[in-house]
């Protein structure tokens, strides 16, 4: 071939490594030769999809030939509903990756300055990257958001600052006042994105509200998901909320149809599902217990978290570990790539998966 | 509100009108309290899924709550199986449609020209646009593309052509050895994005079989989708084929879970019901036959198609005819917005369908 395609590629893509999503289970066991494994690594709800979404999407089968609806309107209804805004305030997308993708390329350009933090969500970089802008990483305070050192790093370029709360892969979280005094020193042609994909596992009565934030801060962008303690991430759907104009924006290049009608149908039956949410919510509690118990006796310390996962210092690379972990048959994730090469990220999984991962780190640990 | 969002979106997207789907017919039969409509809008498949389809998304639900495989491994061998190339020479979208906005992002920036025809379909003014590039529109000949003078606008700044194959709204083709001498005049670093969405449905012994042409022409990019012949436009899967080089490029921002679990099992197992797609063309050629036989009868001027459409010519502004024909119950879609006032686009339907819309046609003709 005569044309160096790469040279013809977008300088943001030029220099763009794709997400590494974890190994999908039946490859795993393909390459390993083993069955069985328990996979404690994407931060997946381990307790399956509620009943109520399966029958929801059982309904749209005979319809399925057909163009989902574009608008997504009745989820769309039910989201602003539960969350207390207008329908024009939300935005669906195809995940919450979708969302936090279409705000970067509507509003940077490769001239701004995106802010997030180090060991923050790989996505922000990803889409950073994509669009050839400038990374700016906070160095993180007690693995988690270091706000005043945000605030102090905005410049004249900066567009956008990503917020995890809580953050993934550390499991930290921001409190109420310290994000408001943040919020107060943005200027409002920066645009905040809250990623607040672990929302619903939050306890703390300190976490901040912050949806109705947004009459205030005009600048203020929330984005939640159904694939965490909504247990639909093979589904796909997430969704943005923020005021009307900015959601107006971000929906102008939106794929009309990003949202398939079978999302659309689990997502709405599983917003009415509290039992579901609320077995969800039990199961990890007490799997978050399991686990923090077991390293507390075996003296592995751990970044305490308000979500479905916890991240845990070896003591030592965690790499070979992980390697470990696997041939025995539980997945987790390493996060050297988060510049945390001696912690492992294990999600929380049903008590009988919990249990399998303990046995194979007390053998280790012997 | 103080800050005027507007004016911080990327100017491509300050000028974006989005793409106006047609209308659901639940949404429809809440606006005109009518029930029983029928649909010839959006070129759907009117047979509904594939049994095999549905088996197979059935067969998912156990995992959902777990990520989709983000390698799509499965679907990707068997599509490359099916065309005949490498599976790192296909990307996996959701919907074509995810595809062709992919390409263009990767490749295309504000200072690029994309040529694309007259009447063409409108995702590609609409992803030029998002990014801000100019587009450059080439008038159709005789309702179809001019590859002649599309060849001709050709500048130092073109980036990329798109040409449909067959059209959509219009219906029409080209045939193979004019792409072929098209082909030869397109500088291997001006990709061309051939979209044949509709290519199933195409019986014209002409009409080329592009995909192994990628060797000869590595600035080639085929698009095709599940959405048509194999019925799954609700559930959202496409894919591209081109050469490894710009396949990797294309799939270094693809958000890992663009399709998800249940579209990329569903998609395995249409290309396995052959039985399903045979259906789907006979229903297609008989309901062809059916509309063009009373057009010809009421003397009315359509555009030939070997698609699962066809666009006649009303002989007035169509725009009230449509809405005459929604009130008693039947839509099709008006394609003013394609430069084509006096055109209806009519999807084909199943028999009794069809003849839904004689009926009002036949009424209103008296």
């Amino acid at each position: 071939m005569s044309c160096d395609f790469i040279q013809l590629a977008n300088s943001g893509v030029q220099e763009l490594h794709p997400y590494q999503p974890g190994k999908p289970i039946s490859e795993l066991e393909r390459e390993l030769g083993i069955t069985n494994i328990v996979k404690l690594a994407s931060n997946e709800n381990p307790i399956g999809i509620s009943s109520m979404a399966q029958a929801a999407m059982e309904k749209e089968f005979s319809e399925l030939a057909r163009y989902p609806d574009a608008n997504g309107y009745y989820l769309k209804a039910k989201i602003a509903e539960r969350v207390g805004v207008g329908i024009n305030q939300i935005t669906l997308g195809n995940g919450s990756n979708d969302v936090l993708e279409l705000i970067a390329r509507v509003f940077v350009a490769p001239e701004h300055e995106v802010i997030f933090s180090q060991h923050a969500f790989v996505v922000y970089p990803i889409v950073t990257q994509a669009i050839g802008a400038k990374k700016v990483v906070i160095p993180a305070k007690d693995w988690g958001h270091d706000l005043e050192a945000t605030a102090a790093a905005i410049t004249p370029n900066t567009r956008m600052i990503f917020i995890a709360n809580p953050n993934n892969p550390t499991g930290t979280w921001v409190k109420s006042a310290e994000l408001k005094a943040f919020m107060d020193k943005v200027p409002e042609d920066v645009l905040v994105i809250l990623d607040e994909a672990y929302y619903e596992y939050v306890e703390d009565k300190d976490y901040p509200q912050t949806i109705p934030w947004i009459k205030e801060y005009p600048n203020l962008i929330v984005t939640r998901t159904f694939s965490k303690a909504y247990g639909l991430a093979g589904v796909r759907a997430g969704y943005a909320v923020a005021n009307e104009e900015i959601t107006g924006l971000i929906n102008r290049p939106r794929q009309p149809f990003n949202m398939n009608s079978l999302a659309l149908a689990a997502a709405e039956a599983v917003l009415d599902d509290h039992a579901y949410l609320q077995k969800a919510l039990d199961v990890n509690k007490a799997g978050m217990e399991q686990l923090e118990a077991v390293f507390k006796e075996l003296n592995y310390d751990y970044i305490p978290s308000v979500t479905n996962f916890i991240t845990v210092d070896m003591g030592k690379p965690a790499g070979p570990i992980y390697q470990h972990m696997l041939e025995q048959g539980v997945i987790v994730r390493p996060v050297a790539n988060y510049e945390m090469p001696n912690h492992l990220r294990v999600s929380i999984g049903l008590e009988e998966e919990n249990a399998k991962f303990i046995r194979v780190l007390r053998d280790m640990t012997k």
